[in-house]
């Protein structure tokens, strides 16, 4: 059994994109038998991280490395609500080629049906200084050469 | 002491706002030393749902009469990080007049620094056939005669 | 891929045993660099729903047929910190045949490592009645014929 | 209104105990329509951590002199399910004199039903050894004169 590698590729409209699958867990969910709407939040940090694993960017050796990327804005739409035990899937890619931010846009969806659409725009950091910085060009190419900048 | 009651009236330029206080706890923070992302989530659910219950309006009532209050979207912007142990103030009003849908704004502050802005959009449903409907008429007076709507 | 199966057996002193693996998000950690105490229960939950899953018993499908299974005590010993990024394998099996109540233990390890143990005692209750209730037959059964009730 | 204190003292049977209050929200409860076994956590954490500042013990402090508390072990009994917006009342003292660990016992009620105790152990940890430590003799002398050591 793959225990390292979830996740997959699938096509869309403006190029590729990564996906990665969760079962909905009572934890997810709240009293209106639906998932909380925080609970997508750790779902798509899941997304991103995985996307940026499969193309060979390991985000905790970015740290190591002095790369820091914090969230600085977010908007989620929520069209139908995720119910419990539902195996979701949540895909994942960019928007615009990175400089000193880097944009996600993220769908997930259960079958065929569109539940949730969101972005989450992380800017690159410096660990030394706490300064903004531009994005590692190596990562911007590996993005580019994975068509998964869409535009 | 009081118990029951957490939070108070503040003037803004648009009016008035409501805030609650929430002390930052670990579960709260991540490995980057300061509060998730997700973690504001809840303490932007617990300023609305106390808005509404200072001004007559308790959510867990509503619900048992029949309106339902989901989330439709939300965007969060995020400033400067909280840390560990600070007293958060989590300041709330009322975007618009309410007609099938409640949009709230909120500002999280650390004494006078300004750490997070959010909207959250709910959509007024009828329990019962599961449609939208329209703000309750008394909630929409409730809201006006408190100076919550700014525009 | 397999998108759907998520998880595997292992052997272990006392029978066998089905783990699943969870990657380590920033959602799960906390200031002091490593997982929050908390963050190993939805873990837990995902682990012993998808050993059930393995063998037959889907929970969301039990209780619809109207057996539910609160949670009723719990346990944890936490022995070595789990970090971030670090890919974990929460093995699950049952102590004890069940009756009444249905007691999983577990241990969560990395690469070797056992870094937490843990017990989750829940009971079985009639939906209708909200009573206490017997396990199902067919469920002991499948418990034993996986060699996943250890004593 | 006092913002800053939150919580009080209650006289218990093995001594004096302190007390925060929480309102249920909607991100802690599940589709069971009642609080995640796993919620009662974070209230378990504010409890321990506003009974320390209380008696003059503020933990951010302690962590920035160079003494960690990690959890060490935790056992949770769930009799009652806490449901939404109940206002609860998280009820904390100390077990045993504490030497190199600290165990904390709760009992958390909604008007005088018990719903739920809970006992969580943590380690006095050198932060700069990472090596178990003594408690400083002060913390141990607060609680004693707080009779918040039941024995």
């Amino acid at each position: 059994m793959e225990t390292e590698r979830q996740g997959n590729w699938v096509q869309q409209e403006g190029g590729k994109a990564f996906f990665i699958n969760h079962r909905v867990r009572y934890s997810d969910t709240d009293k209106m038998d639906m998932v909380y709407h925080g609970s997508y939040i750790p779902m798509l940090e899941a997304a991103r991280v995985d996307t940026l694993r499969e193309i060979g960017w390991v985000y905790s050796e970015m740290e190591k490395e002095g790369v820091l990327l914090p969230v600085v804005d977010m908007s989620i739409k929520y069209f139908i609500p995720a119910r419990y035990d539902q195996m979701l899937r949540i895909e994942c890619h960019v928007l615009d080629r990175p400089t000193a931010r880097l944009k996600f846009s993220f769908r997930i969806l259960h079958n065929e049906s569109l539940l949730v659409k969101a972005e989450v725009c992380l800017a690159f950091v410096d660990a030394e200084t706490g300064r903004p910085r531009r994005a590692p060009e190596g990562l911007v190419a590996s993005l580019e050469k994975h068509s998964l900048i869409h535009s």
